[in-house]
């Protein structure tokens, strides 16, 4: 059991990450950091934290020290964080994009003491009231860079993402990257853009969300995810997200040019291997 | 109640119809129609079909034929069905495309008998095994061209829906086709294409499911939909389908341009007027 973990931005995944610690008592006490005192109130009040700190103090009495903000954020407090701790600390994140924060960390004396992690997880809500039990049970946990962390560091994060129920995948930060593009994401920006098609429509014709039912609701409902945290994935991820939008739009307009030349067999063709989608998800 | 009800097609819909009326007691018995005689058994195996005869018989000793089988096949088999009937019966369809539908029988001598109605309400499966339970329950009923059929028809439809939990909403053909294309069929494309972009992906990085996870299942379900049912659809409502294709693209393209420009705040309000979606999906 850890004796103190301090939880930088205790939000959606931060929130659902020190709930899962203690629903496993695998922590005594959870110290909450944050910019909003109204969140971290919010965030005692659910018993998401056990006290509030500021960032050094914090960070000074704690033995694991695990950051969930925006990826951009995430950069320059990282590196104030590993700028404090000791050699018998351990720091991760629970970022989204890999890359530019494992270089940013590349040179740092401490590098070893940080462990870069992306636990596979999320819903469209924020803040500490979004956080919930259970949240990463059966999910998949990338760890990055792996060979740069000490082992023992590797173990305490392996071992409590496993006690939550996770499974382990081991990728280089800009595989993590690109994969992350294919697999969250798109899925994020057609969903941000299928809202802004419909309520773009909604301008001529108030009526048009009259019918929306279950299927739109599912392919729509990523677009109620925060800006503030999305933008910076974007930013960071911006070449992957480019390849993958790019080649995304490309089998749009296959639809589309199906359509126009009224050529049905390869709309079939389309939506057949559309159907191998199944094998994936269940 | 009903004495006789025949399905023509026992699939997701009318099989889920046919529960719903049995669940409510609204009718005594309920016959089946279909192609394949294996799908037949089942739905009698299921419970959800009574018995199962040829069309003609089927349709002789009926109150009420609802046909839910693809939209393409419906035109000559609704034509077929008008011919038998009486004007002390009732035929109705679901169908996801009503204008070709209506058109096509605009003429029918019987037509004051038929009612056009789209229950909105599916998933992504098909088949008898499909079907389930209280499916219709708080979603919307569409009629269209209320006026051209018997205020008794219409009634009666209109109060077996009621009672399954639906609320009507009443529109022309070419507003319900319209409508839909933005709030159901442009979900289904989105889903394909985007099973298709990572699909495509696959073929040169195996791994790239590993990380998959609750948004993009989310947003590609929809892709395991059958294309039986869907060619059609997109078929018949392709003007109004490639509209909401057109100005989707559009809208993607402007997330594309945001990134190559590295103009990100204009992306971020892209994604603060998507948020307001928030105002239609809870």
């Amino acid at each position: 059991m850890l004796e103190s973990v301090t939880i930088v931005g205790v939000g959606l995944i931060g929130g659902s990450f020190s709930l899962a610690l203690k629903d496993k008592g695998l922590v005594r006490n959870v110290i909450g950091v944050g910019r909003s005192a109204d969140s971290l109130d919010k965030a005692l009040e659910l018993g998401l934290i056990d006290e509030v700190l500021p960032l050094e103090a914090a960070v000074k009495k704690s033995d694991l020290i695990y950051v969930a903000i925006p990826v951009d954020a995430t950069v320059p407090v990282m590196s104030q964080i590993m700028d404090w701790v000791s050699d018998r600390q351990i720091v991760a994140d629970a970022g989204s994009t890999k890359k530019a924060l494992c270089e940013s960390l590349a040179g740092h004396p401490m590098r070893s003491r940080f462990v870069a992690t992306h636990p596979m997880w999320g819903t469209e809500y924020s803040g500490p009231e979004a956080a919930v039990h259970h949240a990463f049970a059966g999910r998949t946990c990338v760890i990055c860079e792996k060979e740069k962390s000490d082992p023992e560091a590797v173990e305490v994060m392996e071992d409590l993402y496993r006690q939550m129920g996770m499974h382990m995948v081991y990728m280089d930060p800009d595989s993590h990257d690109m994969h992350a593009a294919y697999i969250s994401h798109i899925s994020h920006i057609t969903s941000f853009a299928l809202a802004n098609t419909v309520l773009e429509k909604e301008k001529e014709d108030e009526a048009i969300f009259d019918l929306a039912g279950g299927g739109f609701e599912s392919t729509v409902r990523l677009a109620k995810s925060n800006p503030a945290m999305w933008l910076p994935i974007f930013k960071q991820n911006r070449d992957h997200v480019l390849d993958v939008l790019n080649e995304h739009i490309a089998q749009l307009r296959k639809f589309k040019s199906c359509l126009e030349k009224e050529n049905y067999d390869y709309l079939q063709e389309l939506m057949d291997n559309a159907n191998k989608i199944k094998r994936i998800i269940k």
